[in-house]
């Protein structure tokens, strides 16, 4: 689908909403909108996809209740204006739309939107009720990532060949949906998914991703959401692999589950986020033994860090019996280690022994 | 000069401190490293260059005073490392660095470096010592800038057109250093800083460096090093003026005074870093009248902004009566202004009408 078609679509919802409220009024009745509840009872694991959901309860936002006009005005302000970015082509960020609404209300001393606090659930509510992502509604969120490898991303009229970007990277736009970046060209046999920018550096230094055959990406610490789908788009369309490289930490390994299963606070969009295929690679704690990593390089587990396991020990998506072992592991050697750790070993054992070695013998966590 | 060249000199330098080492030794003198003093007092605002700088104070550090050893221990630890990564033509961050030289001395039970914060500073002693930029010693610090715009870029084998973008941008390495990073074919007649990742994702969505005939760059709040360096390049190579687009806050203004003059905590690299030609073109407080902002879209300053802006109305490099104006302004009327807020005229008014008024007028801060 092009980029036109695709809009004119998300217009079309945002006046079907307006459409059944200004038809409510002409037929004298109450307006109100459904909204799906987006609260944490109406969140689960979905055993199925193997991602975290959002159920199908639903509540309704009515006019004529107090306790609700406000944010019922809140709702059809966002709609209104989400049409008007998307009519002038244009992505903003959630910032840019709190403050191109917020206006005092003729003829009283009340603002529009008081803070962004106001008009961040509302976004949220637009997303999920019509099963959008924000960047389907035009709205940019911040982006970190970057990315290299063996693939050209086709987007608008430039086309963008990721094995010559020197020793930077392609800085990833907040929309990668399929009608604005085209995949092209991909020659490569998984996606290096890793956490920490200075080891993706190491990594792309040694033009890695050219012998390994692979594309490497980072999120500098918890990736947003445009480099989680980028991943998944790799995994569902091109059927690549997604290889996570973490620290050995409580951290490290939650935001592998993010990538894997997606986050309780992003369970709308999480269909379209989270790539539940993904492996993780390494640092286990198990790997200190395996590849004899010195205890000077390994960190005391921090009461914190024990109290963070034991929570992970609980969810679902955890459950596996590889998982549990680790968590046990890490717990009775009171240790974690981060990626730099390896540097130890010397500065090249990463990319040219540990991975290589992790990638042969299929040593990965579920 | 080619990467091989440069490379050499710097091995050269560090052997040059062994060599002094190691002559003390033979002769059975004291063994001693002369070290610039890295403490405030030795730190000024230096008028001719219009940079933080560090004085000529230096200190010797002695083997054999005790409150020393360890400190001289590391120090050549750390200058006989990086010698080793710059022979395998690597560059590592100084976290890999701490870690490669974390060990038990053998024989006791004390650790070469108990934590990172031990090795970071006696970096900082190698680095203004021998002049030169840690990226020079093969550290890579870490960078999250992106750059787009009328110019190219030649990393190693691969040329980079940073007009070919796509949505995205360049992902900002971290040595920017002439002999690793040639600009190439600048057909731009100024460089815009941009303080905000989304506003940056605002001009760039818009193409703004064609028609403007410019570059633009974000460090995506305080810039990484290798994003001043950039447009120090830029400045002092091609003569390009630099254009501060920030936040009318304290936090905003920081930022600026960062990218022109430099910080105290890297004063000793500042000559290579700051960029004093840089101009503030906005926002200001004075923008609220001009352009007629409305007031639901400022905020009111806040006591830690007013404490903030005193200290710096008395730094030296704020002197100017311009500043002082602006920030009496600012307290007077008790409000700051976001980039984002100006998205309350007219979601394109930044890159149609405020930008190019400013750039017309010329008005900026100095």
């Amino acid at each position: 689908m092009r980029a036109e078609q695709k809009d004119s679509r998300v217009i079309d919802k945002l006046k079907e909403m307006g459409k059944t409220v200004f038809e409510q009024i002409e037929k004298g009745e109450h307006p109100s909108i459904e909204l799906p509840i987006r609260s944490l009872n109406n969140i689960y694991f979905d055993q199925k996809s193997q991602t975290i959901k959002m159920g199908d309860k639903t509540s309704q936002r009515l006019f004529l209740n107090i306790a609700h006009t406000r944010k019922f005005m809140q709702t059809t302000l966002i709609a209104n204006e989400l049409k008007k970015i998307i009519d002038q082509k244009a992505n903003i960020s959630i910032r840019d739309l709190y403050y191109a609404l917020k206006h005092t209300i003729a003829g009283t001393e009340e603002n529009s939107f008081e803070n962004q606090s106001e008009s961040d659930p509302i976004i949220e509510d637009i997303e999920c009720s019509m099963n959008l992502l924000r960047e389907e509604l035009h709205l940019a969120a911040s982006t970190k990532g970057v990315i290299t490898g063996r693939m050209k991303i086709k987007d608008g009229k430039d086309t963008i060949d990721l094995t010559k970007m020197g020793s930077g990277g392609w800085g990833i736009p907040s929309n990668v949906e399929p009608d604005r970046i085209e995949i092209k060209d991909v020659d490569a046999e998984y996606v290096l998914f890793i956490e920490k920018d200075a080891v993706w550096k190491r990594f792309n230094e040694d033009k890695f991703w050219d012998h390994g055959k692979c594309l490497i990406l980072t999120g500098r610490g918890q990736p947003s959401r445009a480099e989680r789908r980028l991943a998944q788009r790799l995994n569902k369309e091109f059927k690549l692999p997604v290889l996570a490289l973490m620290d050995a930490d409580p951290w490290g390994m939650y935001i592998y589950s993010v990538i894997k299963q997606g986050s309780i606070s992003l369970s709308y969009s999480e269909e379209k986020l989270a790539t539940p295929q993904t492996k993780y690679l390494g640092l286990t704690i198990k790997d200190v033994e395996t590849y004899k990593i010195p205890k000077e390089v390994t960190i005391k587990l921090n009461h914190l860090d024990v109290k963070r396991l034991d929570e992970m020990a609980n969810y679902e998506w955890f459950k596996k019996k590889e998982w549990q072992d680790e968590f046990k592991r890490m717990k009775e050697k009171a240790i974690k280690l981060e990626l730099e750790a390896l540097s130890k070993k010397g500065i090249r054992f990463i990319t040219e022994e540990y991975l290589p070695d992790k990638i042969k013998s299929k040593d990965f966590l579920p």
